[in-house]
């Protein structure tokens, strides 16, 4: 989607380590009109596209895929590409269509780049489980890397949302961070009930000021299912989205079972 | 989906031309659960393997990709692709759900076997229009070959169908062809008006004993779309789904223009 930061350049490394040094690394940069909802202000998505195109040579990228929402989709275009399960709760409930639109797109791009693996950020946690679900079910013969989200120095997840917030809001951010290093730690300090670690999660992210909270959840890091309790065998995830002001936020960490 | 015939066997020597003595034909064969709807019985479908295998064996073919349906679709299964527009009438109209099968399982097939180029039969026109645009919008890197409608000598169009036709259905069911034919004729020899095409080939279906039609149109044979006069500018193709007893047949034919 552009609008790079020190996040995407991360994944960027992340992407020429595993392509090797003959390997080739393709950033595409595409503001998806798709995954946009009605409600959500295309025209007004940051484009730097000079500073884009600035870190992806800084970062040694072989191939930047730049393409207009014209090229991409036709004016009859039909088809799409849906995940029913998975993308249904957290932003895809506040987010109509977005994930269809992800799915589209990223199915589009994977054939129009055909590599061999693919680097998605963890921070968007749901979109990375959906597609990897993509990829399993249509038998897609890409590799995905989730890569492990970049943080500011104290701890506020990189996102291009980041510059909208207030002083103050910017001042609180990392708070969220705060909040799910908290409840992973009770976790590891043996508390296993979900509904008890979600409601301090809550407490904690609402004791932020001018904070509202879009969702919560602790969930199968795989299939996003709700758990009630913590087990060793079902990797646990703590989901959040969190409106400091107008700016909606999403994080997310492992929440480990003490078992 | 199995049960081969002669359609068929024109399918691979297409393929083979089209590989080359170097490349390698791929033959599927799965009876695909997603697109049978609710009323349509699964089970019954015919699977006379070793005789496909027989036919796969005598065409030359270098590899018969046979999945079982769990190898195919995991239980918690949850991404479909949809084409919304072509796949709406005709058969997606008496078939609910049917394309959205079809086009999963291309897909799926697609990314398993990767293959330069792809033959389906132009028997099932509407299944290889939705093909080719489900191609076309998500960059699919394969090319789509249709191949003409294989016929019986008295003009049938091959189907797996045809053996469960009763003597006499059998010797009625090359009327549908020939409908097709004179309205054909009669568009070369100057009527443009739709409508009264389509009536004509509607009454001539009608005609055949035990007849009854589930669809008859002529349509731009690239979307589908209606259209009111034949046009240089859009090719037109008629098609048919008629009963004859209890068995559905399909077919269609181009229809020229004759300005």
């Amino acid at each position: 989607m552009g609008a790079l930061h020190e996040g995407h350049a991360g994944l960027i490394r992340r992407a020429r380590r595993l392509a090797g040094p003959h390997g080739s690394v393709v950033v595409s940069i595409f503001v998806n009109p798709t995954q946009f909802g009605p409600k959500e202000d295309l025209s007004k998505y940051p484009r730097p596209f000079a500073q884009d195109q600035a870190l992806c040579r800084k970062e040694g990228v072989n191939l930047l895929f730049h393409p207009t929402a014209d090229e991409m989709y036709l004016s009859d275009a039909s088809v799409a590409v849906r995940e029913k399960e998975l993308s249904q709760g957290f932003c895809g409930a506040s987010r109509p269509g977005h994930f269809d639109g992800v799915c589209t797109v990223v199915a589009m791009l994977f054939n129009i780049i055909r590599p061999d693996v693919s680097v998605f950020g963890e921070k968007d946690w749901q979109q990375l489980a959906v597609i990897r679900r993509m990829v399993r079910d249509l038998r897609i013969p890409i590799k995905i890397a989730g890569h492990p989200t970049v943080r500011e120095e104290d701890g506020l997840a990189m996102s291009s949302r980041n510059r909208l917030l207030t002083t103050e809001a910017r001042r609180d951010a990392p708070r969220i961070y705060q909040a799910l290093r908290a409840v992973a730690m009770e976790a590891e300090d043996g508390e296993d009930s979900v509904a008890r670690l979600c409601a301090n999660l809550k407490k904690d992210l609402l004791a932020i000021p001018g904070a509202s909270l879009d969702y919560v959840g602790i969930v199968n890091q795989e299939t996003l299912a709700p758990l009630k309790k913590l087990l060793p065998s079902a990797c646990a995830r703590a989901l959040v989205a969190v409106r400091l002001g107008s700016v909606r936020l999403i994080d997310n960490l492992p929440i480990p079972s003490s078992r």
